[in-house]
């Protein structure tokens, strides 16, 4: 890098106490690197944590790594190259001037959540085949439940061998869904919106967690594409019991599913299946999500997202024995500031080195 | 075979409806054999369960298909040349006549659980460390929950990645765990009771659900064995945060763990682990293991098999946050039956061709 006094400034605004440990090991490997931290509020008010940040900061941040934390003018910004976001999309900031009216680089958590929410997608799935809850209030009864008995079905359960997984958008989370479903015998069928029709399309470019994913797209056993409606209807006629949502929200994907694509899903509800979201709640229609899980063409839902969040108390999702719904909190644990650091430091090594960097957002896709 | 009439009779004696299409499919295998098939009440009264049986089929039954009914002496059923079991293990037979007194073949239904038990592991698994009950409850009061709420933790999660699974047992049912937990990220550590130090002795030689299992032994990156204590304590010192418990029940395997032992697992309590166990309850001192939920030298623990079943509603383990407790269930779905009988007739087809049986039971061994 030569000589010169340091005018790196890597600016951290995030709404989480400051990870000391982990910002020292970034500064042990960049010496010459100005890190300051700003712990925010929780606020979602972009206007009041903007200034919760000093001017002085936003002035000389050649590096911003944040969650909803932005400046208001590109101007405020000028020597700004690079913003890391801890989120695995980029929504909360596609209408910000810094994302509309620059080409500042803007790299993206994607990878990090892969282990985490695919466990939460696993975990609800088999919550919902092996009758989980009913287990649960048995226990909480402090009851040994008969099977047969006429007020449970929990022995009704057929384990996933063989079974059709569809995975509607083949990135990170979905590739680990994907690995994990593989394990337990599922055949797993993707979606990507780009055909991958080549080795080198089906690879993964991101960020991976160590020992997780499906680096060279090697798990399914067939691959569809395609962000128009008959590619999609195509995709989902594909004999698929569980169907995942693994897509980024875009103008493309609001709505992606509806009454016509959970008809042809369960093929007009003859084969109704089961559906998680761990995308985005505007992806799916709720309203004929709650259609079609009332007349049957859908067997139940997995939700961590829902439209509007939080969901209204009177939502009918709340209460149905076949749907699950959490917290919009799937991707939330303990090793998520960890390896969202971890990607800012390896883009840091690229940068240094000039190099292309990894998980970068391309405005024109939107995510 | 060559001529002569046909003196093969298949006798099932089981406490499910007649199967009807999987018995065509054998009758249909083998045009010869004579199929008879008994469907007996669900007590355990073995002397009652075996007067269902009409003395005409005891008599003449050269193939006997069962779960819990067996003749009386071995000498009411002079052609015995096969028990086929439709359980996992023979504990419910060892006292019997023909298990002590004959050497009439006698195979399991080792194998077939694999996959729906291994998930119920992975889903009691993630249900604790997901904190799903948390999740569950707020459910139902149609809450969306805060994370940092004082009352919840769900979002203190923390995936599996790089954490240590020991498999007590890597059978059928540990290999399909294993498979599943190395897709999670996870490092897997098996033990067996005999040395697997070449990779023939590694294989797994049952029945294995296609696509499922570690047929080769390929997936643990440590391998422990042997009986003694000593040899059990060495396996439960290698930092493992998970331990799943699928050790057949023998004399040796009574109480094989213990205060000591969960002292080892969790290195005097520094590191305490989760226990899973869907063997059977008295492999686990329960006294003891339920003081060491109490004093935190354990995690938690997800229990299908308890000492004795049903588990008195008084016991303590029904209402601890961090134990799962369900009624022997992990393995029973509807896939059971079918599974089962590929068992048998694999066997048959063997038999026929003069070939060795899978899943025969060693009676020195116990399983």
């Amino acid at each position: 890098m030569g000589g010169g006094p340091p005018k790196d400034l890597l600016l951290c605004a995030l709404p989480w106490p400051e990870p000391k440990a982990i910002l020292a090991q970034i500064q042990k490997r960049f010496p010459k690197l100005a890190i300051a931290y700003v712990q925010t509020t929780t606020t979602r008010d972009f206007a009041a944590l903007r200034k919760e940040v000093p001017e002085s900061l936003w002035s000389k941040a050649t590096v911003l790594c944040t969650l909803f934390t932005f400046p208001q003018n590109p101007s405020d910004v000028p020597d700004l190259e690079l913003v890391h976001l801890t989120s695995a999309g980029s929504n909360q900031m596609q209408n910000q001037p810094l994302y509309t009216d620059t080409d500042v680089t803007i790299t993206t958590s994607s990878g990090i959540h892969g282990p985490q929410i695919a466990e939460w997608v696993i975990m609800t799935g088999l919550v919902s085949s092996h009758k989980y809850k009913q287990l649960y209030e048995l226990q909480k009864q402090r009851k040994w439940g008969k099977q047969g008995s006429e007020q449970t079905d929990f022995h009704k359960v057929r384990d996933q061998v063989g079974r059709r997984l569809g995975v509607l958008g083949y990135g990170s989370i979905g590739r680990q869904v994907g690995r994990v479903a593989k394990a337990l015998g599922m055949e797993v069928v993707a979606y990507t919106a780009t055909p991958k029709d080549t080795a080198e399309k089906k690879k993964d470019r991101g960020f991976i967690v160590p020992g997780t994913g499906d680096v060279d797209g090697e798990i399914p056993v067939e691959w569809y594409s395609g962000l128009d409606k008959a590619s999609r209807l195509n995709f989902l006629k594909q004999d698929l019991d569980w169907l995942v949502v693994s897509v980024p929200l875009t103008e493309q994907t609001r709505h992606f599913l509806s009454t016509e694509e959970f008809e042809a899903l369960s093929d007009g509800g003859r084969r109704p299946a089961f559906v998680t979201n761990i995308a985005r709640g505007p992806i799916i229609d709720q309203d004929a999500l709650i259609k079609a899980l009332d007349d049957g063409t859908l067997l139940g839902a997995a939700l961590d997202v829902t439209d509007p969040e939080p969901l209204p108390a009177d939502s009918p999702l709340w209460e149905k024995e076949n749907v699950i719904v959490t917290p919009h909190i799937s991707g939330v644990g303990e090793s998520y500031t960890e390896r969202t650091f971890k990607v800012l430091e390896e883009n840091l090594v690229r940068r240094e080195k000039g190099e292309k960097l990894i998980n970068v957002v391309n405005r024109k896709r939107g995510y």
